[in-house]
């Protein structure tokens, strides 16, 4: 196992990671539904409404699309789902405050409090790609305890481009060996290790509820920290 | 005087304003110096040694010189300054974890307090010519609770570049009405308010402590709120 006494910051990815996406989006919009009379798979639209975001993303990498911000990209697709999920009903002002669910939220049970020990023995941050902005508001909203929010907009591009692996590592002044990347997701921390960061992997089995999307449950061995929740990384990691 | 009730983020300068500058290099370089019997105008030293960011940041406005984060500024004018001011016996170890005072200034005493009272109604950032890692490891040893940490090297520029008023504002997802800016320096909030946005002054007398630098005392009419420190500030903006 690699030697993790030399790491001072834990970047960590967010959408899944630290909040549950999936589940807050369903609550949110079945609340809704069932105001306006509507019942659908709310799973579902939670899982083609993130593909909204998955799609810009992957125009603006190509360099079809500028850097656009998550809220831009979210009310795109919000507007073409808007019809085929039976909320036409819904005011221009309903449908405004439903686009800002993703900067409302929930945190996994655990986010806050194992956040909260990291803080005392680690720079803890984000590394996502959702917009700063975006990522402000939910950690206020959430109470979490960032000491620096980083997502796309500082490195205006999106992982897996190492320009945001290595700009976490250069804005926090460190080397690469220096911070860790906490993920639920393997493939984020395969990219992280090919530039030389740390990696810790936090199962998150319910990220994609009962859509049929598999979630990463067991680690590759040369992920650095495996760990249940964020608790069980705060233990590992002496914090 | 203005409608403070829309304000909803507040962005602080923060040499100066949020932290004694001045007063913490006096400290670290004269206890350097007692080690090695050299006593000089220490009062002189940090200033001279603040005006070398200074002029580095005028050459990057001017496009003289790229982009610099202000560590290596600092490290530039600390080499140009070691001969003058007797600190030539200073190991190279020394002399780097001297040049990184500025990521361990110590904040006014009220700084912390009124910040975590700011906190509970606004977001709180930084709006700083410093770079973002500089900022965030200044917050982590002094207790500052920012929200968001935006520096020069969010923007890539400086103030008064309204790229960085305007560049917040943006980040943020708000109107230029909606963010106050606060700090010591009236020209600072006089740009502020050019840009739109709200601004509070914070008298800070001892900033420049004896080195015959003015500081600003009193607002003058267009500002919107004048506090003598960030107490008074968090009482005036009902905080």
């Amino acid at each position: 196992m690699t030697n993790l006494s030399q790491v001072k910051a834990i970047v960590f990815d967010v959408f899944g990671t630290v909040v549950d996406w999936q589940g807050t989006i369903i609550r949110e919009v079945s609340a809704l539904g069932d105001k306006i009379n509507v019942s659908r798979n709310w799973g579902d639209f939670a899982d083609r409404w993130r593909q909204g975001y998955h799609d810009g993303k992957r125009s603006a990498l190509n360099g079809e699309r500028d850097w656009l911000k998550a809220d831009t990209m979210h009310w795109e697709r919000l507007e073409l789902l808007q019809g085929e999920f039976g909320l036409d009903a819904l005011s221009h002002e309903e449908l405004k405050h439903l686009n800002k669910v993703w900067h409302r939220l929930t945190p996994w049970p655990d986010s806050v409090e194992g956040l909260e020990r990291l803080k005392k023995k680690f720079i803890i941050g984000t590394l996502s790609n959702g917009d700063n902005g975006l990522l402000v508001h939910m950690a206020k909203n959430a109470g979490l305890p960032w000491d620096v929010v980083m997502g796309a907009e500082s490195f205006k591009s999106y992982k897996p481009d190492p320009k945001v692996y290595l700009g976490a590592v250069d804005l926090l002044g460190y080397q690469a060996h220096e911070v860790m990347v906490a993920a639920a997701h393997l493939s984020d921390l395969n990219n992280a290790r090919k530039y030389g960061l740390r990696t810790g992997f936090v199962v998150r089995p319910d990220e994609f509820g009962d859509s049929g999307v598999a979630a990463d449950l067991i680690a590759n061995e040369e992920i650095d920290v495996e760990a249940s929740d964020f608790i069980d990384l705060a233990k590992k990691m002496g914090a």
